[in-house]
């Protein structure tokens, strides 16, 4: 069965996290339709073990199929260590991209000047060295400083991005990093972004480059749909719809700060 | 059968807060056995179906009275709320006593000023609005003022509960219950006792009495082994066994920070 253009892009984590994914998405491809799935019912899989993330992430990959999705995007660094190789097994000729390669891939694009790269996550990310796996792979060479940030998450969920507790967490964790010759710093959660700016102003300007990985992937989906002749040329604007496996108190909101935007319709859509 | 003076003392939570609970207890009771059960693997309850959160009780509750306990502690807001009366059915003649009965026994104790009441939890215990329904069915006519301080504890998991940023984010949630005439503040959750010297200097001894609920059901617990004539009085030092479902990352340190003191053992025993 031949790929529609006019296909939607489906983009799923296990949380809200990624819908920092989807807005810069929507920025590089705004003509795409985009299906999000976020498995709010069940976050967070950080905690979990491997066999029940995969077990999850096929289900999710499952519901996105039955959508008639063109490529997906794993938006989840716990998924993305985890499950890479089921979903993609699953998804047969459809194209899956994931938040840990490419938020790598453009970090090692950076110019090599110390050979250091810096790593931020949650505990789950950090503990796990799911990005070292990656680096490494593609240059062995490359030396990795790791710093989990577990307050990141939380403030971002209580909207706390830009005022002077976050400023003080944010020097707080980058400390170290301030001094250190680093090619590039990942900001490897898909809550990070938020905090982008922040970092960028704390770092100051000493030569770091810092990877937004919902930016980098969504840049690699745009190269991705280009090389297969699969944009979405109907002329219409891209319409959204977001999935959750349950609605938080205070999700709508939480969403719309992820989002950038106005959100009209969560549908509910468990999956067991 | 008779319940033994030498029995230990059984103590739950969904996660880690309730080593405050053990902590208090070790030190109003330093005579007694305390097994302690930490749901490490499925935490956080707070965002569970109420019919999840009854099952994961009893199975708990179910261990505990394998172990011979001669009383259950429910050391969790969510608990308390959700499954208070199936964990003391299935108790039948141990007596069962709960964080959030005993917080708002504690406040109500309080003497009587404004009759205003403040209650701070996490989002899950606020929004379910379990306090208000506690304290309503004993006086109807107070009025309670409560917040939810999401940040409270992965600041306490991150250790950071007597540094300038911890400083700052009390002081944000708690500026609204500076100038209010509380007749007591609640700490509706059993992370928050990390923080409570804080909040007492923050508060600046405006008349608010402040209510350490782990502290409130340590004395309630003495209180009810004396009537019973169940204090154990074989003159031994107690003993403490700690029980989680799952041993995650830092959990050593973390228990370690919680209880105030060495912990030499922790025994790994899933449920299902």
């Amino acid at each position: 069965m031949s790929i529609q253009k006019k296909a939607p892009i489906g983009i799923f984590d296990s949380g809200i996290g990624g819908l920092t994914v989807v807005k810069a998405v929507m920025e590089q491809l705004p003509d795409e339709n985009i299906i999000y799935y976020g498995d709010t019912a069940r976050v967070p899989y950080g905690i979990k073990s491997i066999e029940t993330v995969r077990e999850y992430a096929l289900q999710i990959t499952d519901f996105l199929l039955s959508q008639d999705v063109k490529a997906v995007l794993i938006a989840c660094n716990t998924v993305s260590a985890a499950a890479n190789d089921e979903v993609r097994a699953y998804c047969g000729n459809i194209p899956v991209l994931d938040v840990v390669a490419a938020g790598t891939k453009a970090a090692m694009d950076a110019p090599a000047k110390s050979g250091n790269i810096g790593v931020i996550g949650t505990l789950a990310t950090i503990n796990s060295s799911t990005y070292d796996g990656f680096i490494h792979a593609i240059d062995p060479g490359k030396k990795i400083y790791s710093k989990a940030c577990p307050l990141l998450v939380p403030l971002a969920e209580e909207g706390w991005t830009d005022n002077k507790i976050s400023r003080m967490i944010v020097a707080e964790y980058l400390s170290d990093f301030k001094t250190k010759e680093l090619d590039a710093l990942i900001l490897g959660c898909t809550h990070y972004p938020l905090f982008k700016e922040e970092i960028i102003r704390y770092l100051g300007g000493n030569g770091t480059r810092v990877i937004d990985s919902a930016l980098s992937i969504a840049q690699m989906t745009r190269e991705l749909l280009q090389d297969k002749n699969l944009l979405n040329d109907s002329g219409e604007h891209g319409a959204f719809n977001c999935f959750v496996s349950d609605k938080p108190q205070r999700f709508q909101q939480l969403a719309e700060r992820f989002l950038g935007k106005k959100l009209h319709r969560i549908e509910i859509s468990p999956l067991l």
